[in-house]
């Protein structure tokens, strides 16, 4: 084999950043073969194969009649189709204090797609970044990937997993482009207030930096806060929320996220990065036109029944997680899950027998009781766990149940 | 605005590379409003859209029924579902010597993706690639956005746009990494020949260089030459196939590709390439796990029928425009379109009053005949046009018409 054909490898990305999905293959193989109970999945953020988290009938239908016009087969715009980018702007929209148009709104495969967009786009050298610590682990590794500088600020569980804005200020300096705010929360299952969003535009303002507002799981909230968009301080500090059909519409196979610009005051444009992210888009995948073509009436006439009934559900199960993770003693879930589909739990390790740390925990607990759930230290918390609650109720039970037999069984004496 | 904000822009790719749909916006921007008549797009290969070019009922069964199933909702395994890798890599090795597994294949979000993908993963710093002139641009473009030097080797017009492989051995130095070959050509129409192919392999091997085989239109060929895959060379040398279902089921707007790997010596598993691409998998775009879903069914069921209809289309079309090119004494068509969807036509400009280059002829043909072609300095030969001749047949005679009266009156007496 010729020299120049040998060793390829990422340098930046290759053992720092196993992705959750390279994590829970590991934790996988330690599943015993011989026990006859099913496999609980609590680690990742999938429901869409339980039937109570079905998609409604009315997006399927949707698909289906964009699919028999055949006016969506054909290759789309770079941005999108603009019926798709027009509804999306009325959606978000809906809920802003002024009014996005068509051109504010990028479709992209999925917003993991767009944080490979955003990240590509921002990463010129010397940039850095300021990500929430826990968080999702694929903007690390798009960061690693486009040599972009991360710095983390911490969620405070004591605060409702709230942002550490005096860590955000210690971290920012000259070079800082943009500051990453998830909610509502993934790890965390937490919502924001609308003074605290107020506070992140300000501070964000203040310093300089623009907001990228991971929104996927908008409007899935269940506590006291409402689910408002960070787009509603657009006009303090330009806000680029990442959105997607995936989660509210419990179709992540569908891959159709977009990328909208709040920004009243024209920064984006003034700063080049608008027109970056065009440009970027007329050499990156698309999301399908076929699913593009369906969007408009995915958005406009999906009711509310269908929504609350994925709510309801949620919140069932989350408030399920949070009873059965309190009857634990080696096992602390600080904050009570609000929005989203997952929570983030403390493992007390001087309570327990023989697990060295949250990995170990994992692996053990996926051998010895068949349920999988994410160590923390992927998502940038040592010695916790995420468990993902988005699963059908009586699962939910019987690998709560299982958590806790594991933990008694192995809690010192 | 913060100084971190400004000048966002990239440096390699912006004014360098404008890509086919900037080009053609530029163009469409000088059609004369007052024109009654249609406007007739002989610029970009997407016939999806003429009712000729309609796809096969099975394939929208297809999708319809993987949408009903609800099976395909869910996120997919980065590389795709085993399914629709198996079906893929079985549908290949149809015309292999040796047999695909369904480890070889990676699903991508078409085959535009796959470039990405690719191109991604083969820059490292000092790398460069060889690609064909004509070409395809989005190849020039990703190199340009990874830093990958690109050198290009021509296709030679007077030997039926056959590779000059004399060209391919100065060019290479120790640096070189791969050769894109694109066969069917885009944008030449042309088919290679077992033989060429065969030289191809050779000289890849002796200068030790990985091909990267687009074969986007594959079976979509019309001439004297058969289809082969250039997997037929795996064993003399490591072959990446990028594939799709874009071009011979008629579904650019499904995004669904392939990159498949032929490489019985396993010397993309050695190299590191392999595992690069499947890491990179895990942090790039997906195709729709719903289209997945529906592939097995498409590559197995589809009839001859169906495939031989979209053939016979093309040839006529492709006969049509080579009959009327050859009745205008300004331009010249070397070679009769026997494969794909375009042709690459000469403009003799000393024949024609008033008209600069290959840009200028595609403007004033747009303002004063309302078609639109393709400049052929995008695609690499200046001077020439390119011709996309897969559009409805009367529409295409309509606008090849135009074509010739805009020729005529423009003829130097
Ligand atoms: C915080 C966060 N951002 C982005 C995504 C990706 O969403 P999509 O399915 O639209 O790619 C996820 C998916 O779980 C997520 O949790
Ligand atoms: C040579 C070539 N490669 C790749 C592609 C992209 O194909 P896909 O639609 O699968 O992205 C095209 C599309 O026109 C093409 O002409």
């Amino acid at each position: 084999m010729e020299k120049r054909l040998e060793n390829f490898g990422f340098k930046n990305q290759k053992e720092q950043n196993p992705t959750i999905r390279d994590i829970l293959e590991t934790i996988k193989e330690n599943l015993n073969k011989n026990d006859q109970r099913p496999v609980i999945h609590l680690g990742h953020g999938d429901p869409s194969s339980y039937p109570s988290f079905r998609t409604t009938p009315l997006a399927q239908e949707a698909v289906i009649s964009a699919l028999r016009s055949s006016q969506f087969n054909g290759y789309a715009p770079a941005a999108g189709i603009p019926a798709a980018r027009r509804a999306i702007a009325d959606y978000i929209s809906h809920d802003l204090p002024y009014k996005l148009s068509q051109e504010d709104v990028y479709l992209t495969a999925g917003a993991n797609h767009g944080i490979e967009i955003l990240l590509t786009v921002l990463a010129r050298p010397g940039a850095n970044v300021l990500f929430p610590r826990p968080g999702y682990p694929l903007y690390e590794a798009r960061a690693a990937f486009s040599n972009l500088e991360v710095r983390h600020f911490d969620l405070l569980p004591e605060k409702g997993w709230e942002v550490d804005l005096d860590h955000v200020e210690s971290l920012v300096d000259e070079n800082t482009i943009a500051i990453v705010i998830i909610n509502p929360g993934n790890p965390c299952g937490n919502v924001f207030t609308f003074e605290h969003m107020h506070k992140i535009a300000e501070t964000a303002k203040r310093l300089g930096v623009v907001v990228i507002a991971d929104e996927v799981y908008g409007h899935l909230v269940f506590g006291c806060n409402e689910f408002m968009p960070m787009g509603i301080f657009g006009s303090i500090v330009p806000v680029l929320t990442l959105g997607t059909i995936s989660k509210r519409w419990l179709v992540p196979g569908w891959r159709l996220g977009w990328i909208a610009a709040n920004d009243p005051n024209g920064i984006l444009d003034k700063s080049g990065i608008a027109k970056c992210i065009e440009k970027y888009l007329n050499i990156t995948a698309d999301s399908a036109t076929l699913i593009q073509g369906a969007v408009p009436e995915i958005l406009e006439k999906s009711t509310k029944d269908f929504f609350s009934e994925t709510v309801t559900l949620l919140r069932e199960a989350g408030d399920k997680c949070y009873a059965k993770i309190s009857e634990i003693p080696s096992l602390t879930c600080p904050h009570k899950p609000e929005g989203a589909m997952s929570t983030m739990v403390k493992i007390n390790l001087p309570l327990l027998e023989g697990i060295d740390d949250d990995m170990d925990f994992s692996l053990k607990l996926a051998n010895e009781e068949s349920v999988l759930v994410l160590p923390g230290s992927v998502v940038g918390l040592k010695n916790w766990l995420r468990l993902s609650f988005a699963v059908e109720l009586t699962t939910l039970e019987d690998g709560l149940e299982r958590i806790k037999a594991f933990c008694l069984r192995r809690a010192k004496k």
